[in-house]
């Protein structure tokens, strides 16, 4: 029986999970998640947490600065997850980290070396990098005598072929890291896990997976591999976002460098936080609002929205040569039947057949009997992908000390 | 009986063509097109011309200094034509303008009020505008008689869907232009046009266009009309080029500002200039010159051009709800056996079968018999659709007149 932490640090917010796993069979019932945010000098940091079964365990706030930083975030959580499981000793924290650079292809045991080194690769993630590392030093001081690992959004990527890898400029930018990366990878490696599982014979096939949250991607997947993904060297690119923009002609950065004067900071910003569903609704970045909203604007995000998943799924099933399964995940893509409608609305040329009764039940499988493509809802789990690799981790250790 | 001269403009190029026009019927065979290159202070600028059947007429070097500007470009290769064709009258000049802004979907009259207008357009297409604008200033100042008109590269796609216009980016840059106008819309008209006449029946289905050059671009076409490209903001998306990127993550551009501390001009000079087939090859930007290499960077360049080309079709007939025919042209597309069969390999899926025997001999069909999609060479032809305009343009005045 071993205990482990999954932690998830973010600007100002920390995510946390707390697992009991048995051997190589998981027991996911007492399962704890929580979060804390508004981490930060002069806020009032707020705590949630629940049971796996959605029974809420706490929801309340800190004083002002009473969580100025990270440090004093896992102490938090920590002394929270002691009350709930008092008995509990803490084997493993596995930490979700963005990016692994152009090498790490699974988890790795974070040593100083690696601390180094993936402090390193701050410059390819520089809004979530610096983040996720701040978590781990916190909690590798707190708890010295625990196995600590991190998982990469990046690893599940980090095989695709040459030209699903690289953009068409000087090769220089190749070799100093500047590649297609691709993101949201513990929850593409949850899918094809779990589609191994319930249909190994799809899981051998050419599979769409699309990520829908506030977070959008795609990937495709051959025999459960990613072979490419929608986004590429940062978390910009592809499906247009909660409030990043998507696929954006390098021209228009340009345009707002040389005819509007902006400062590169100042594009960040645009991009990442001001664009997406909410640049386009002037309203939201929330798919829930704009879907009751009923305006000409809101109208137009969502089209914008569908029709680039369209897009990109014809794109993916190009790259792979032909498609078998398509599954949606993520906020949205569990969630909203609407969206997954007009995704697969007129894409009977491809094989895809939605049955309209499934699908407004959310239903598992939401094609038609008689779809040449399976389509399946199947809601991701990043969690418990970090949980297993810290048993994975703890379960060699064991076998090497015997 | 109408001559027509059509003109294309570039930094330090005037590309012309000289063209008998007989009321509806077209008469090529009169055909002049050349070219002066190398124009500007200091240089030894260059003429090259032939007659529509090959016959070189003319390719000599000036003086250093002869050729200064576009004004004396033009009076040049006016000088020359007069030689040729000493009985011609000019009866309307045809300027290949490469940006229309957002409104103009047809060929334009000239005046002044539109040369303000199409100005205005400049900083949208800075690296082209301003060229084609001095070659229309200096043939205003020289034929004050004769109709001229501009010819738009996007005005064949001005009539998208508005998913297929815009960025996910805040609207008030759309309010401002900031669009996906799509170019090379001459030749894809041409090409419309010329499937109208071959095969109305495939003109009034999905077509998906290649244009491939050292400029390259792809186009999805519902009966004829253009609904969807690859070609956005600026001349720089989509498609890999022989110098220039293609579709590119904004968060490289980032990347380029924060972490190498490039200036926007170096930016623009990467992307634009040493990019593409050249940047990924480091050997040439020029297709034939790749494949007679053999490199393994001139194999990968290659590699990735033939992706991103399956890629974007995979997209656009995901856009179109599926495809009836495919066309190749431009240079590469009309020429290189061995970038169309890469393409086409392994399109089963979608109902592409190429025939070997058909491609390597370059023929107008070179899908096989039992090809559910067609797929068409068709050699594109830029110069004629603007000197079709200028026919038209000259019979609507005629007609006015009587």
């Amino acid at each position: 029986m071993s205990h482990v932490l999954t932690l998830n640090a973010g600007s100002s917010s920390l995510k946390f999970g707390f697992f009991r796993l048995n051997g190589t069979v998981e027991d996911p019932d007492p399962r704890i998640v929580g979060s804390i945010e508004r981490i930060g000098a002069g806020e009032r940091a707020h705590i949630k947490a629940k049971r796996q079964d959605g029974f809420v365990l706490i929801d309340q706030e800190f004083g002002r600065n009473h969580v100025p930083d990270h440090d004093t975030a896992l102490a938090r959580a920590v002394e929270f997850l002691k009350e709930q499981r008092p008995q509990a000793k803490l084997d493993a924290v596995g930490h979700r980290v963005v990016h692994g650079g152009p090498d790490y292809d699974e988890p790795v045991e974070l040593t100083q070396t690696v601390m180094d080194r993936l402090a390193q690769f701050e410059p390819l993630a520089p809004l979530h990098q610096p983040h996720n590392l701040a978590g781990a030093r916190a909690a590798l001081k707190l708890f010295p005598e625990a196995v600590q690992l991190a998982c990469f959004d990046t690893a599940f990527h980090r095989n695709h072929p040459w030209v699903n890898d690289t953009f068409a400029i000087p090769r220089k930018y190749y070799d100093q890291g500047v590649r297609r990366y691709g993101f949201h990878g513990l929850s593409y490696q949850y899918i094809s896990e779990t589609l191994h599982q319930i249909a190994p014979h799809l899981h051998m096939g050419r599979t769409v997976v699309a990520h829908l949250g506030n977070g959008a991607s795609m990937c495709g997947l051959m025999g459960g591999r990613s072979v490419a993904s929608t986004m590429g060297f940062s978390a910009l690119d592809g499906l247009p976002m909660g409030t990043r923009c998507g696929q954006l002609d390098p021209g228009v950065l340009l345009y707002m460098l040389m005819n509007e004067g902006m400062t590169p900071a100042e594009i960040e910003d645009e991009l990442y936080r001001k664009s997406g569903l909410l640049g386009l609704s002037g309203l939201s970045n929330d798919m829930r609002t704009l879907e009751a909203a009923g305006t000409e604007e809101a109208r137009q995000a969502i089209d914008y929205f569908v029709f680039r998943i369209r897009r990109e799924l014809g794109g993916l099933v190009a790259a792979l040569g032909g498609i078998s399964t398509m599954v949606f995940c993520g906020g949205i893509g569990e969630n909203s039947a609407l969206i997954r409608e007009k995704v697969c609305a007129g894409m009977g040329w491809i094989g895809m057949e939605l049955d309209e009764t499934r699908n407004m039940r959310n239903e598992r499988i939401i094609s038609t009997d008689f779809s040449r493509v399976r389509i399946l809802i199947i809601p991701t789990d990043e969690e418990i992908v970090i949980a297993r690799a810290a048993r994975d981790m703890l379960a060699r250790r064991a076998e090497a000390a015997a």
